[in-house]
């Protein structure tokens, strides 16, 4: 399989860590998404991963000339959608950093383009393959804490300085589908609902100079089956802090409460007294995932539908915060 | 001073916890102030404080006769308001169950006895005088985190099996005014601001044959200063939990980020490397605070304006998640 790789803002290192679990990989081209992009750190983690890949000066070069299977698209947010679209047109299959698109308009543009792909896409919501986040799936799906009723998520990041690219929506998109997203799609993956309504607030005070960059964000979701669901992002995690970033999900249903919390799920339910630690599973690759499934070797964790649902609430969500109005779906 | 104690369904323990502290009070009666209500337990209560008190039937008759100085009002939730407006008609101080009232028009009349009545007046915000509510109170005023841009708060609590005035809207009032209430205090203690708007939901599903009551509810409010703050409430905590309520709340400023879990202060800024357990500031009463208030002996912790806002808050957020829809202050 022929794959392109185009951008190097995004996580690209979840497609180049997962070459080393995959057979009869050609890394086709590389080439930068968005205007003034550096592919320095896409080819050190080709190099580091034993591959090397022909440079090409523009994304959509790359996808005419080198005809990948497989595009991974990781560059500016804003560009995410006319790669995706375009590799979807001419059969391609995508890997995508979300948000898929950053408005609504370019999101459609690419769900149409894969209706008639026949190809498969999944967006990098790579959390959802770490240890903690799949064993806590694994505990909901075996019926641990019942019902959901309610969930609470919470990402939290350090700002540090952040460059051009984060400082313009139109680069950006924003801090509820960039950041927010992560936490959204927990939201969609863990209930398995869909969502009704969502009402959000974002604030740019305080962002040190950061342009258009959101500090702080709010979203109230409401989800089919009156589940109520908070999802909370800022940048305001301390540099002293401990880590990067503070990942949060607690999730309560009719027979208990589950919660992720500094990488460990804590379970309360009947069948212990006081709370449990559970055992983590191991975490998985989700490039490699992908891959796979194309070669029909499996299921990826993350499948198209969800990853245009998760943004299009992204970006629903986002209208409600510059609006200050609740928005249907 | 002569206080007199209406019914004996919410913390009237806040009251006779204090009179230990207090000087020359006599209890001038006890009243239960709703239909059905036994003023047994405040009648425990009171023998274990040491003191003992002439029934009456009803709650107005014991204002009437026993002229107090000063109220104690903890009957049903929907009765707070008639109790408080009378016994501010008259001038007497009133140390009343939170919410103040469960309907905006009672809680109206109140503020309006009290705007004439000369007397105090505060609510039973209980969790602000414990440990860690009144140590992470001295740090964010301390400045500890900077100026504040986030905040979210959590009440959960085991359900159990509750009594006939949970069950009616009439009684109860709802999950909001009475469980929410505490977060969406400390939300306006906090942050000092002022309530701009709350989008809310609550659903009464699964809530094992409890009539009205709502199992869970969430609130997103909007802050003066553009701060965030979401309240989470549910009675989803399961039996096995290690203690019946799970108080949090997790603050978020421009120089640090302060929590309270577990009963403990967490916090992470600049002054340390990684996350400082706070050493706990000791407990107070807040009825004996507020006693000390009138006698002019200290302030209390909990002032009447703050009393009648978040009130107005419980209210409007409930309004909003009857409504579906964002409402103002």
């Amino acid at each position: 399989m022929k794959i392109g790789l185009i951008g190097s803002t995004g996580h690209v290192s979840i497609a180049t860590g997962g070459l080393r679990e995959l057979q009869g990989i050609e890394v086709a081209g590389m080439a930068p998404g968005s205007a003034g992009e550096s592919m320095e750190k896409a080819a050190q983690l080709l190099d580091k991963a034993g591959f090397s890949a022909p440079r090409y000066d523009d994304g959509l070069r790359l996808i005419q000339e080198a005809k990948p299977d497989l595009v991974v698209i990781a560059c500016h947010f804003g560009d995410h959608a006319r790669y995706a679209e375009e590799a979807l047109r001419r059969g391609m299959h995508v890997f995508v950093e979300k948000p898929v698109a950053t408005t609504l308009a370019d999101l459609e543009k690419v769900r149409l383009a894969y209706d008639t792909a026949g190809t498969r896409l999944a967006a990098m919501f790579g959390s959802r393959t770490t240890p903690a986040f799949r064993t806590a799936y694994q505990a909901v799906r075996q019926g641990k804490i019942g019902r959901i009723r309610l969930v609470q998520a919470q990402k939290s990041y350090r700002l540090g300085i952040r460059k051009a690219p984060y400082l313009s929506r139109d680069t950006y998109g924003g801090t509820i589908p960039w950041v927010g997203s992560h936490a959204i799609d927990w939201v969609l993956w863990f209930t398995g609902e869909r969502f009704r309504s969502v009402y959000a607030t974002h604030s740019r005070e305080e962002n040190r100079g950061h342009g258009d960059l959101e500090m702080s964000a709010q979203c109230q979701f409401v989800m089919t089956g009156g589940i109520a669901a908070s999802v909370s992002v800022d940048y305001l995690r301390p540099e002293s802090a401990p880590t990067h970033g503070d990942d949060r999900i607690r999730i309560a249903g009719t027979e208990g409460v589950l919660e992720i919390r500094d990488q460990e799920v804590l379970l309360i339910n009947g069948e212990a007294s006081g709370i449990q630690k559970l055992k983590l599973l191991e975490s998985r690759n989700l490039f490699a995932e992908f891959v796979h499934s194309i070669e029909g070797r499996g299921e990826c964790t993350v499948s198209a539908e969800e990853s245009f649902l998760c943004t299009e609430a992204c970006l629903k969500a986002r209208q409600s915060a510059d609006e200050s109005r609740v928005v249907l779906f």
